[in-house]
């Protein structure tokens, strides 16, 4: 079925993004798995073919583009092809970027924003902690305020670009007693003294994105570098979570997506027993079964873009579309696999890679469980 | 999320609806389950209010809607209360109206068509066989031309409407060596000598609908009472699969819907250990995936809805909504079985027998089985 | 695989078993989903042929076996052919037996128990209240002690053999603010005044079944009918929900065998597409997952009663067991309505009975989430 | 519940390959996941033990055991601490020991029985090639007779333990147009001219085990290196499969068995939302589920075993045991992934290199859509 949700202008765009992928990333693409990061060159270019700045308003480099559908094209273009390249990429301009625009200073926004959009200035979030998981009310990381400035301490883990990011966007308690109402955001750079990486965590997938720990020990920020309101974190990050999860939705689906397309090719060439091994029924209705199961996530996922374009995507409906895509993704490249039989177990094959890249969408941002929860609340239980 | 295929004329109609469920349909609830059929005085009052002919153009006593959207909210209005409301309604409508206004010829089209949209012509499609089940091409009713008539003889099962209908559509053999090639399609009045009706077949739901056997011994039709071309039949009855499968993905989330609703209204209700039971996590989960599962079919059904409105739905993307909103279904409706505990299992609650009412739809109208060897070779398997 | 719990001495029983089966209940069967109870004589035929006294002891007029082997062989011959055969007689022989071998006082044993092995004395047990469900400490029947009297309040449902029981094992609050540590036991007589009973229930399936709701209004018992000791009713239950649980999944078990053994009959011999639908993989695949499905089951339910031979067989074990078959007997007879197709849907076809009959069992005996409740516990959450 | 299928031999032999595992084993746990292979030492060690001919006859050097359930302890205990453990000894003691025992020439045994049992001489075994998958019958090496000489030519992949066997049972065509009844083994020594492997095969987990290639380039053997019949290599297979398929099935319970044990002390442990969060209802369900599907996984298996020893276990039974625990021990450690958030993300947790090591049973050793057609074969389809 044809999908509506874009037009024209979103799909001349997604050409060029997809130039870029061939162009750009995939000749380096064993190259970023080893490294296990994106080469700063593959940033600028990004900056260069205007894939960083499309939310940012031209005043500040951007394209202003003001209309969420490009960053989806982007997020699907990408994960199309492995589900980290859009977890990079999105963790920058789907997520880190609307607390930069919403919240920060005029000073900071200046200051950020430009190479924001070049790609030479990458960005993280840290809300997840060691001890934590999904329980952001239990944040152990303070900050102190001290005249002007206010002093973090603490660790984050899990942070996607957390070991190359150029500014982190830091939850921190800034009134330890009060609990979620107690939390405040700051912008901190990564050359403040204080801050440090922890190894870059060995994940079951998803290589080419770096996944790592901070620390913070007496690092002092400016009274400038809070994003939004002192203790008001908590409200900020809920109103920004509709956008995450809808972005972690678009490219479930997309990564889906990539992987059934190259599977359906595969049990038509693939022989066995004397045919296409597609052609066994067992196989035929597990191929239209992840089929519909694709197709009727995206249909949800696209009515969730079109309500977010028009303002409308509620933290309820977005967590529904993470959830379900991140489990619909599970299944689809879990039933690839075993049409690959053998093949589908060796990492050269992408299928193989798939199956690890994904199985990380069911717990972060928020875990399935998390989203389930808040769908419970959301009818009054 | 706000539904965007219905305008402000289809939820103004939707009221007019609600007002016949509320007042003609439901203070006959339990007769008509009883009675295991719809009176004719209902049928009449639907066609008072003009519910039978939304898609008959004004010259044959139609309102020549011309939108299929004003079919959907009537499934989904029926639905809602019963399943077998729907589906009494929706082969009259859905199914049988486009091969009378589309294949019919003019003689019979002004015969039939106004009383079709009275209510006074009730009417009902044959195409299942005792032998046969969804195999189209081993049909073993015949008819065998005689001068300008034909002969029919055979039989047919799981006729909805059967036991009452005026008017039976009937696909039969008539180039026997032909397979799909050779079935023709016919309009037989009841009252045609030869023409008898089995016993109400006792279902395990769905009791207000009249589902028979019917039975055809020589019963002789004027050439005028062909519908489509001679041995055309199956292609006939292939380009109007893809309504039928839609109608019933219409009413198979819409049943299910209102069958959550009752279900979230009592587990906030019904206590247990001390708290109401949906505020058990396990419930609440179980609601919250249900609520997803629920909104992600609507979603997928709504972009068929409206791509048949743009002429665009083809065969596969049906098949994709019967299959997975028919299983959707019976999730839901399991799920809320269980949630009722010992009253989910008591035929006076309308969960049980919805529960009953649904199974039927995996099943039926092809089975889920059949969809998925559509989708399968829709993919080139 | 051959099965090993069962010895030389249990297959003959099984014969005799099978005897009764064919000659006295099959003859019956429509008859007795009309009548929607046990006539008395064929209670009466059970006990002359020695099925309802196998674990009481000779000086009771019963067989003494002594071997819950037995009850299982019954259990299963009986679920085999219908769910609710296996209800009525387990809830006497299974169930209630036990309460009154171990805690009646010697003259309740010998007034009650030579009639309850003729089938003379047919017994129910009340637990489950309209307002309560699975939530024993939250029972709102009464016992009130008066002298050596017991006057006895309330209301109990979904009581199988309710409807025409001698004999009905009451829980009640004695000491109401003690909550699960303040209920008895009672042995109650149907005849005794102020006991009535309301309505047969009407389920979804086992019609051969009455369940009843029953009322107390000041119904007089003598202390000599209290069935172990006073507030120690729950401890009491407690200790034989394991043989409850048990027999529930030997039930389970049988059941959907016997279901699935005519199913694989039936799709080597119906035809559809030019061969038996067997054949089709999809079909094929689906029986082997059900076959094996029910063959693990099966291992696990003859460890557990093999367990309980040995007097080893602890609750969470047979919660496991109760919750576990229930699931699969739900899976297997599904899958076996979706092979029968239309037919399937038929009430005519034990497969779409079975069906209705099924779906109690993850419902009743302590619900499957109860079970999943106390397993969670026993692992230490 | 009590495990019944072992006696006290069988647990104190437990102990002491226990103590392999703990004192060999593990402290060599990464160097073995770094070198993709066991090193020759540990092989030899356990010869030391006696692990490695429990069913060798003591003339040849082992122990003589002639009890598969030794074979089960061994299987057990490596298969609890890594999958691949038990995948790398199993193929020699499990899979390629019966055909030397009881397929080679006396000379043939006198040649490699003694050094099977010491650790020197390690097999593997070569059935699947890179054009068939599970399809035998479509085998393309070939052995061609020349004198008293056979010269083989073709490639195996998928080898477990190819890349360091000493000695390799090898299918080849012998007869090309018999299909499956022209099939032959032999046993190819390593150094045999013409005999060469492959890069070790990156697989997603299971890292410890190395899996290859082999090529044959004109390998000539004599002909007493034939095992069994010429042209009965199929047959011969066939007879071997039951046990080599309970040895998956021991394996795959065993290893989710491990992995649920570190999990349920995890969710008792970690804290989020101020409790343990094993302790919320969803979590302690899910545990609870688990701990289900593994017992009643474990009953099978034992039964299987049983029935094994006892010389009962047929194909069918093996297959349902194989296919079974591949998607229990999937299921069960997909969940614990899940209870461990992201920290089972992450390749320093068991845990998550568990859930790595687990996809490919579904997919080895047959697959476990071979497995459903050879049981839907068995009931008749």
């Amino acid at each position: 079925m044809r999908r509506t949700v874009f037009d024209q202008d979103h799909e001349l765009f997604r050409e060029s993004v997809r130039g870029f992928v061939e162009r750009t990333l995939l000749p380096l693409d064993e190259t970023i798995r080893d490294e296990r990061m994106l080469r700063r060159e593959v940033w600028l270019e990004a900056g260069r073919q205007g894939l960083l700045g499309m939310q940012v308003p031209e005043e500040y480099g951007g394209q202003g583009a003001g209309d969420f559908r490009f960053n989806a094209v982007i997020g699907e273009e990408l994960a199309r092809v492995a589900a980290a390249y859009n977890s990079i990429v999105a963790i920058h301009i789907d997520v880190c970027a609307p607390y930069l625009l919403e919240l920060a200073t005029e000073e900071a926004r200046e200051r950020w924003l430009p190479r924001f959009c070049t790609g030479e200035l990458v960005t993280a979030i840290g809300m997840t902690e060691p001890s934590g998981g999904s329980d952001l009310a239990g944040l152990r990381t303070t900050a102190v305020r001290d005249g002007d400035h206010w002093v973090i301490n603490g660790s984050k883990t899990f942070i996607t670009n957390g070991g190359h990011a150029d500014l982190v966007i830091v939850a921190a308690k800034t009134t330890p007693d009060r609990g979620a109402k107690g939390i405040t955001l700051f912008g901190v750079e990564a050359d403040t003294p204080g801050f440090t990486r922890g190894a870059r965590l060995d994940k079951v997938g998803q290589p080419e994105a770096d996944t790592s720990e901070l620390f913070f020990e007496n690092v002092r920020v400016p009274g400038s570098r809070v994003l939004g309101e002192v203790d008001r974190g908590f409200i900020h990050m809920m109103e920004r979570l509709p956008q995450e999860r809808l972005s972690c939705a678009i490219a479930n689906v997309a990564h889906a997506r990539g992987v059934l397309e190259e599977t359906v090719a595969y049990v038509k060439e693939r022989q066995a027993f004397g045919r296409p091994i597609g052609r066994f029924q067992h196989n035929k209705f597990l191929v239209a079964e992840l089929v519909t199961k694709l197709d009727v996530a995206q249909a949800f996922v696209d009515q969730c873009l079109a309500a977010h374009v028009a303002g409308e995507l509620d933290t309820t409906d977005a967590s529904k579309a993470k959830w379900w895509t991140s489990d619909v993704q599970n299944e689809i490249i879990d039933g690839c696999v075993q049409l690959f039989g053998g093949y589908g177990y060796m990492r050269e094959y992408r299928v193989a890679r798939a199956w690890m890249d994904a199985r990380v969408t069911r717990i972060w941002a928020g875990s399935n469980e998390i989203m389930k929860e808040i769908i419970g609340r959301s009818v009054g239980l």
